[in-house]
This record gives C-alpha cells, structure tokens and sequence, in this order.
C-alpha cells in the first residue's frame, strides 16, 4: 500500500485518478489537498484516507500533512491558470512556481523523493508542425508554459542536488469524465455547450490540430509508471490520435445535431498543431489508447 | 544617441560597460540603477545621466526609471546569487525572476522593447564535454541557472505577445579590471588572495575547464552586436579559450611565485567542463579575443 498525496485533487485529473483507484481497486491510500474544502461536484473517494483545504502558496499546509502522513508518493496536478488564459507571467510565478519550489523543500525536509508532476505537452514545445520529443529544446508561448518549464527544470536540479526523483508526464489535452471547468478542455467544454443549447466558441479557424487523450487512459498509464517505478524522467504523454477543432465539433454535432459554433479571432498564446514523438511512453507501456469516437457518446 | 538603462550599474559587468563607454568615447547616455547608492569602488563615469539606486524587486523604482527616461535598451546584468551559492530556489525567485518580470511589464506599459539579458553559458546548459549550442536543450544544475533559463523563456514569451525584442547573451566566465567578488570570479580572486599573500581554495581537483573571457572583449562585443541592432537572439558569449583551474592558478604563480592553493571537495552544482558553440557569435562579430596570458599581468 503506497501513499499519494494528490495536490489539486477536486481538479480535472485528480479526480479522475482517485476515481481509477476505487474502480480498479488498486493499492493506493490517498491524501488529498485542493482549494476547496469539500468536492465541488460533491463527489466522494472510498481511497481518500485525509483531506486537506487551503492556498498552494501556504507552506504551512504542507508542513502540517508532511508532519503528520508518511506520502510516499506526490502527484502535483495543481495550476491556478491556463495556457490560453493570457499573459500573467507574475501570478504564475507567485501561485504555481513559487509554492511549488516551497513544497519541495518540505518534500525533502520530510525525505519524500517521489513527485509525478503533470506539466505539459501542449504549451511546452512551442509552435511546430514535427514530432515533439522529450529533448528537444523547448519554446513555451505561454506565461502558464514557461512555468512549467521552470518547475520541470526545477524538479531536476533539485534531483541532482537533494536527490529528488520527478516523473514529468507532458501530457496532451486530455477529456473525458468529471470536467466542470468551462474555460479550458475544448472537448468537454463543447460538449457541454452542445447540451446546453448554447453556441460554443472557436478561437481560430477550427484547423488546429492536436493530441487528446481520453483521461481514464491517462490515468492508467499513470499508475502503470508508478507501478513500474519509472522515476528520474520526462515522458510525453499523448494518445498520438490527432483531430483538429473542427473535427472534434463535428463528432459532437453527431449526437447532437442542433449544436452550433462560431468563430472568433485565434488566441496568440496558443499553438495551433500538437504532436507528440510517444516513443519513450511506448517503451514503458503496453498502451492502445481509445479513440475520441469510441468514448464521447458516454461522457 | 541612445539611452541605455544599466540593471546592476555597479556590479563587475555594468561598471565595464559604462567604462568601455567611457574609453570608446560611444554614442550612449546611460541611466544607472544599482542596488547601492554610490559605487562601491568609487568609479564615477561621463556617460551617466542619472543614477538610482533601490531594491530590484521594488517595481516603483522602474516605474520612476521608465516615466522619467526614454530608455532605448535595458542591459539587464542583475543576479542576486550565484551558480555555486547552493540551494535557494525560492530566494532566486523572488529576488532575480519575479522583478524581471515585473519590469517586463513597466517596459511594456512604456513601449521599451529592446533588453539584453545577461545569461549564463556555465549554468544554463548542465554537464556535457560537448560544444553546447544555442538551439540545444538546456539541464541548469544550480537554481541560479534554472532561474536564467526561466527568465529567457519569459523574454521570448513577452516576444511573441508583447513584442519585446530580447537578446540573450550566455557568457562564459569573464575576468577583467573592475572586479571586486570574493565569491565568484576565478581568475580575479585567485589574483586578489595571491596578491594579499592568502591561499587560494579549488573546490575540486582543478580540472574543471572551462571558456574563460576577457570582460573588456565582451563589453566591446555587447555594443557591436546592439550597434548592428542584434535582436531577438540568444546568442553564446565567449573566447573559445578553454582553461582548467589548475592552468589558471599557475598562471597567477608566473606572476605571484609565492601563490599558493588548497584543494578542497568540489561543488555539487557546479559543471565541470564548458564549451561554447560560437558559431552563431562569429556570423555577427568580427572578433579576436585576448587571451588570459596577454591580459592577466595587467589586471
């Protein structure tokens, strides 16, 4: 039995990841801190063994459940923005970097080595119509980029130094169950327009073309690494299925024929291809991703 | 006539400058900001307009700076730490990336687009007994090199949404006249303690080989490269003159016979070789460095 502690937990990724380790039974117990006090969409977790509430920004937090709970693994989905959310270079730094650098500080106080940090493989790489992999240099066109840039960078000299082991899975757009954000997740967001009845927004011309990845996929594939201690790495994770924007509203209009869209000029924090070189995923997992059409209709 | 605002006018790079300035008799005026009041070693200049003096990461002291002065170009030399001061992310945050960042906003908010950013050709891009070029990617062992990289990726990001027009310079090691750390500067401080007759110490065996530059090459070649408007760049820096420790110390002998040294346990953040691709330098620049043997006497 490992202990995780899941920062972000009521987020997107959490959830489904606690959700996966109650549907699978697996033999994790879970330590959850978030913003909110209870699960916005009042969800609750057989594994959740403790629950924290409170600001990523304050250490104490942390101090308080390193001090009191042996975490043998961290799982860091936390992000106060988003890629497309323009340019806030400052509160990224002082809501995500910053806190982030204290916890690991904390982490090594408490002789806690392990953190999968969920960082990016859309805003990492920069503009580009190749294959991304895991060496290339990067160009973030995002303040949310660069700071994930910062703390991959950061994980790994704390590695060098403090003996730190990071896990950084750059993963693609992810979609899937247990999404209430309306700001980012094009596929979920869409969805929930089309339900609505309301038009949903397209910035661009509908021809950016990227990588999603359905969640639970995600979720495995997560547990699976940790499972195969795979440490002291950066993995691009992606389900190498590309769609552009318009195929994916026109996968929607299917189940929802009356569902419409417009047009708005193209946010310039934003990339508009995405592919991932999942080559080095490949090697360490038996992986065949579902397909955006095989599982939309159930979301 | 240009206007150049010098970050960390009297440390040992901005006081170059402004002397090269001063000697070269070059069309600049310059604004100085410093956080001393006066400089430390005494130096006054000619080509100074007017000088300030605060804390970095006070941001109301650039928005004086900026609402007072035309700057045409920032020459950003500030660092509050150093590659080998050991750990302190967090310090190296908040006092090198979150200022910058927040002066990236007030040169915005006064339409200065035009910065060279001094970076760092020793700790951005990890070990390697390689030529490291520009377009590789970066494995900054110190927070001091994560935080030079994560200020890079911000210039770049406030380029493509800001228009900023940045240029990177990853200098080497510099040594020169002007110099006054006793933490960092090899060359300078190995002359400073044989000439106050106090052993030196290495830290390692004094293998460590690495690109050594003469400041006064480097000041002439920053006012060719902004002469040539060179924007929009990271461009390496240095002599392609490789020196171990250990060559340099008996360098100093030749001139001190009385020089002496201790080895002591080498520094964990610290590289142990740099080589610079300068490639890209030489499309630019006609350039000749000296070398440490022709200069040293004379410091």
């Amino acid at each position: 039995m490992r202990t995780v502690l899941i920062l972000g937990a009521y987020g997107f990724i959490g959830t489904n990841l606690m959700k996966y380790i109650d549907k699978e039974g697996l033999d994790y117990k879970a330590i959850t801190f978030d913003r909110f006090e209870n699960h916005p969409m009042g969800h609750s977790f057989r594994c959740v063994d403790a629950s924290y509430a409170g600001d990523f920004s304050d250490e104490s937090v942390m101090e308080v459940i390193f001090s009191k709970h042996k975490i043998d693994i961290v799982v860091h989905c936390i992000s106060t923005t988003i890629p497309t959310g323009g340019q806030n270079a400052r509160y990224d730094i002082e809501s995500n970097l910053l806190p982030t650098v204290k916890m690991l500080d904390v982490m090594e106080k408490y002789h806690c080595q392990k953190i999968v940090f969920i960082s990016s493989g859309g805003a990492v790489y920069g503009d580009g119509k190749e294959l991304h992999s895991e060496q290339d240099a990067v160009y973030p066109k995002s303040s949310y980029g660069v700071v994930k840039v910062a703390i991959e960078k950061f994980l790994f000299q704390y590695a060098s130094t403090a003996g730190l082991q990071p896990l950084v899975l750059r993963l693609s757009n992810p979609f899937g169950k247990y999404h209430c954000s309306m700001k980012q997740g094009i596929v979920n967001v869409a969805l929930s327009k089309a339900r609505q009845k309301e038009p949903f927004v397209v910035y661009g011309d509908g021809s950016a073309t990227k990588d999603y990845i359905f969640v639970e996929d995600f979720c495995r594939g997560l547990f699976d690494l940790m499972g195969k201690n795979v440490w002291s790495e950066v993995i691009n994770f992606g389900s190498g299925y590309l769609y552009s924007v318009n195929e994916i509203l026109a996968e929607i209009k299917k189940l929802y024929p009356g569902f419409v869209w417009e047009y708005k000029p193209e946010n310039k924090n934003d990339v508009s291809y995405l592919a991932l070189d999942l080559t080095k995923l490949h090697q360490y997992l038996d992986y065949t991703p579902k397909r955006l059409e095989e599982v939309i209709a159930a979301l």
